[in-house]
């Protein structure tokens, strides 16, 4: 599914975060599995992305409507998308109940990350071009200009 | 405090997530309050929100050095950021001890905004000019071209 309450949550362990209604056919999912994955599409997939947050599991069989392939993961009991360049493996830590969505932080076990998203060694923003959110207007951004340093440009104040 | 580990995590009732070290001065603050703010800042204040992340408030008076204006919240026991244009009032509800980081979830009781953030009454992406932040990396973007319609987009598979 497409999900847009989703965000790192910890270091050590490394662990994120994604929240779901109760209604998901994925809640059930990962109640049962006890694991899920977080594939970031980029913005060459941003079609199969929104389609994939209109229909659910339970009426399509997404994957194969979308064109896109499931393989299965390494470490966890779910499936994750062979066409989207960064994969996060996660085993369920934590469930809470908040009010209309449940939050489950997941430990990332794994990482799979093109080689073509990558520059020394890790992930490339510019590269990897994910898709930005904005909810409520429901609006799709990119990412845009590089503005600078972490921890650099604050010296100068 | 600048913090990298932030996002919504339900919408009814609207909550969001934060995590902090213990370590942290906020993270003492915010155990005690039970209340904290979160401050988006635009592009145009990415020096001062790099330096924020830089030093501690046991140390100095953030305030002052980075030339902000604290102001009292209406609702909640915790200070805002007067010249930043998007303000949540947040009520902690849950802490969740995770690893290194615990996550404060708190229920958004006020939203700010700038009447120069809006277009048809909401904050508008473009206008807000919101600050990306690639972690490990420590690299500031913002945001880019927009892309599209949700839930529309989708509708062509």
């Amino acid at each position: 599914m497409t999900a847009a309450w989703v965000g790192i949550c910890c270091s050590k362990p490394p662990c994120i975060a994604v929240s779901l209604r109760a209604a998901t056919y994925t809640h059930g999912n990962i109640v049962e599995r006890r694991a899920f994955t977080i594939n970031t599409p980029p913005e060459r997939y941003i079609k199969e992305t929104d389609y994939v947050g209109l229909v659910s599991g339970r009426d399509v069989d997404k994957f194969s409507t979308a064109k896109l392939t499931p393989v299965r993961s390494d470490h966890v009991d779910a499936p994750y998308v062979k066409e989207f360049p960064l994969i996060l493996e996660c085993k369920l830590r934590h469930t809470i109940e908040i009010g209309l969505h449940t939050q489950f932080i997941g430990e990332i076990v794994d990482v799979k990350a093109d080689e073509a998203i990558l520059k020394n060694e890790l992930p490339d923003m510019k590269m990897l071009k994910p898709i930005l959110y904005a909810p409520v207007v429901g609006k799709y951004y990119g990412v845009g200009n590089y503005l600078g340093e972490a921890h650099t440009l604050g010296k100068e104040i």
